[in-house]
């Protein structure tokens, strides 16, 4: 018998909360959910419910749906030319192709929405003066999360339209208050008219609707991997997997030693 | 300049459909993102317009959100093992350990459901009896797609749930017959109550509200993405990764050779 | 206790013949790896013995590491492109960089050499006739696998490198003999002075040295590892995965339906 | 035309030193594969010159093949486990199998022999006391990265063979005494006997042998690639995968809310 590798300490006793299947029957955070949830949530409601343990509300349903929407695709990303170079390699492995489009969605491209949750959260939690925090960053040679894009200028017209909701239906809270404040002192400090991207209203929005910050990331990944099954049921039907990669290899010129 | 190492012919003129960012402006399948989708679809609805090219009816929608929640989750599954593993391995690389759990979503797991849309357009394009394919499958000594199931018996819980609502909202139609005269006669050849698993209700279904079988097995993709992603919020919070590879490797005898 | 989803029978016993670590001792193989192991062999005949359970021949060694230098590089390939592209986006995680990179290794790129170990093994096992093989795949509109290259024409200079080499120290046999009727097979029926590529060498020498056919698409990948490393080592100092992915979008153009 | 999603600035030359095909040759770091390097250099001397960019000395090729086999297996792994689960369920898909695997090698498992070669370079260049920097981790409730290992105790063997052969061979040089003096210290300082583990002399001797830190991780990646290769060579003839996900899965208990 191999003595276990566990790193760490063992857990007493190892539980899990989310879901139990047994002969008759799927339970999932204590619901039934052939009798109960099939049929009765949508999609996205029962991902709040797998993520957080509870049903959402209206409110927590109408931006959950808006934000996967907004994130879910913005054209021929990094992410969806790995997918579609990975499908033109082994066209039965979609699986695979999903796989190597989310390894993309590192925190460079998509995690600025978790680090906005956790800048938010920590000055909510300080009481700190947003404009304050800007200059420290600023004065450090740092960025601030959620500032700046590559294709979208003046303004990201996701970002704005996630505000102008969240106001409309009353849900701009604390957080939301947090970003405006960041955005303007962004633009003071930097003296560049930086766009907020889209990942802070996410983050504030989240936060004021009283998710963790640590579900915040989970959104733009499963978002993501909707818009990335889009590409490659379109590069099963027209692949253009080895087209771009040939496009981009051929952009790239070898140098030898010396040379 | 390295010379491109394009496989295959090179399309005349790359195109794709699926959306295009501009600077004030994302458009998706002819859409304006901002002015027109975001809080008006649903997630669901948008992955059908992004699948598909359309928006959906309401029934697409309904089925399409009860397909995608009775599949997200179902205990810990070898994915959300794999996952959680890979998580504990390195704790901040979240879309590595969505990336390995998606891994395991194979066709021994997962495909089953695209295998049984092709089992099912052909049958009614041949118009061929299917307790006639049935048998000629069993004695060639194959397995038929869709069905039994390690876990479920003698039926599948989500399998009869979604017959159920087909039949209820008058959606079943010709690959639904098909399906439970596969059945049947599956029952009959093997002379064992195999269980018809969810598999083949998801392709049934589907095809029967339009959709082509390309697009099935995206459904199981997507909903097991929220599955994983609600598992490595729990991992972040209660570490259970380690552990359980650690119950895997005991469970394993080393036999040198000879031994 | 959630009720264990074990596909298929379960092992009797489930043992493993590889490695055993315990408080004072690796074992691999049977053999002590500290004490008998490291210092004596090179990583190739490691890899060698972890693969088979035996330590390699001379030739054997000679032979596997030529095909691991072989293959491991061939410029900016769509491998490397995706995992310099996942890298750009998460440069902490290396290994989600080489995963990216790894999972285009699929049957299209990498795995034809173990598509041409089958097709020698059967040609041999049958004792049937090369050329009409070749005359069947070619009158069913199929490829004989090993044939052609997006690059290298009118030969492969690994190919015929690796074949130089294998005649010089006698270790051609009998699947050498059939690799050479294919390609001159293939040039008579195809009408078209088509390259033997690098795989069907490699399964060829393979196989006359014994390795089973099982093995044969291990090497393809260990090899493009140490590529993608070193393009991800390069990558880190001189960032170009952005750029890459950059080039590949713009030259695809988005149309909007009825556009 | 779509706009180019380049994030960063664009480099001026897209330059890569690594390699190019083109039509009768495959040239690797200013060399010709086919007529120089296939059948001169090893792997692992290729694996170097792919790296760096130079051909490795005789002490480069010997500790490079000694740390590539010392850590290329250890047991049935979290690697290895999420390998062989992941091809159970896609037996067709050896790379994505490989891809699950090698995402387990994160920095908590695998990482550290770059952590390690950081904290060696900057005691180095800072001349600062081992036993101080020992103290103030202490201090600050972290922990030393090399230290404490879940199965070997009260040594780690590989760690304290390599360091037998690098003061045998004369390559032992400042990193290796900073090594050794971290662990008098940390002995000291946890008042443990914590063994040394394998991944602090691995970045010690790689250091002593003029390796810069960026290309450590790189050595663990490919060693443990061929470990997972070995792994699916064997699943593939004895199905583990499934039956491990089983022992993972029944070691938990699911728990309703409130439960």
């Amino acid at each position: 018998m191999l003595r276990p590798m566990t790193i760490g300490k063992e857990p007493g006793r190892a539980v899990s909360g989310i879901s139990q299947a047994t002969a008759d029957r799927v339970e999932v955070r204590g619901r039934d959910l052939t009798g109960d949830l099939m049929g009765r949530l949508t999609f996205t409601q029962y991902f709040h419910l797998l993520l957080t343990g509870d049903e959402p509300t209206e409110d927590q349903t109408f931006f959950l749906d808006l934000l996967l929407v907004a994130i879910a695709e913005h054209g021929m990303m990094p992410t969806n030319v790995a997918a579609r170079m990975t499908l033109a390699a082994d066209p039965t492995a979609l699986q695979g192709a999903v796989a190597a489009g989310i390894l993309g969605a590192g925190p460079v491209v998509l995690g600025t929405s978790e680090e906005c949750a956790r800048l938010l959260e920590g000055l909510r939690a300080s009481g700190r003066d947003p404009a304050e925090a800007v200059r420290e960053i600023h004065a450090a040679g740092g960025k601030v999360p959620g500032f700046g894009h590559p294709v979208h200028r003046p303004v990201d017209p996701r970002a704005v339209r996630i505000l102008e909701l969240a106001d409309e239906r009353g849900v701009s809270g604390d957080h939301v208050v947090l970003a405006r404040a960041l955005h303007a002192a962004v633009v003071n400090v930097w003296e560049k008219p930086l766009p907020m991207n889209v990942a802070l209203p996410i983050a504030a929005v989240m936060l004021d609707l009283g998710y963790p910050s640590s579900v915040v990331k989970a959104v733009p990944i499963l978002a993501r991997t909707a818009g990335l099954l889009a590409h490659l049921v379109e590069e099963q039907k027209d692949p253009l997997g080895f087209y771009l990669a040939g496009r981009a290899e051929e952009a790239v010129e070898y140098e030898a030693p010396g040379g």
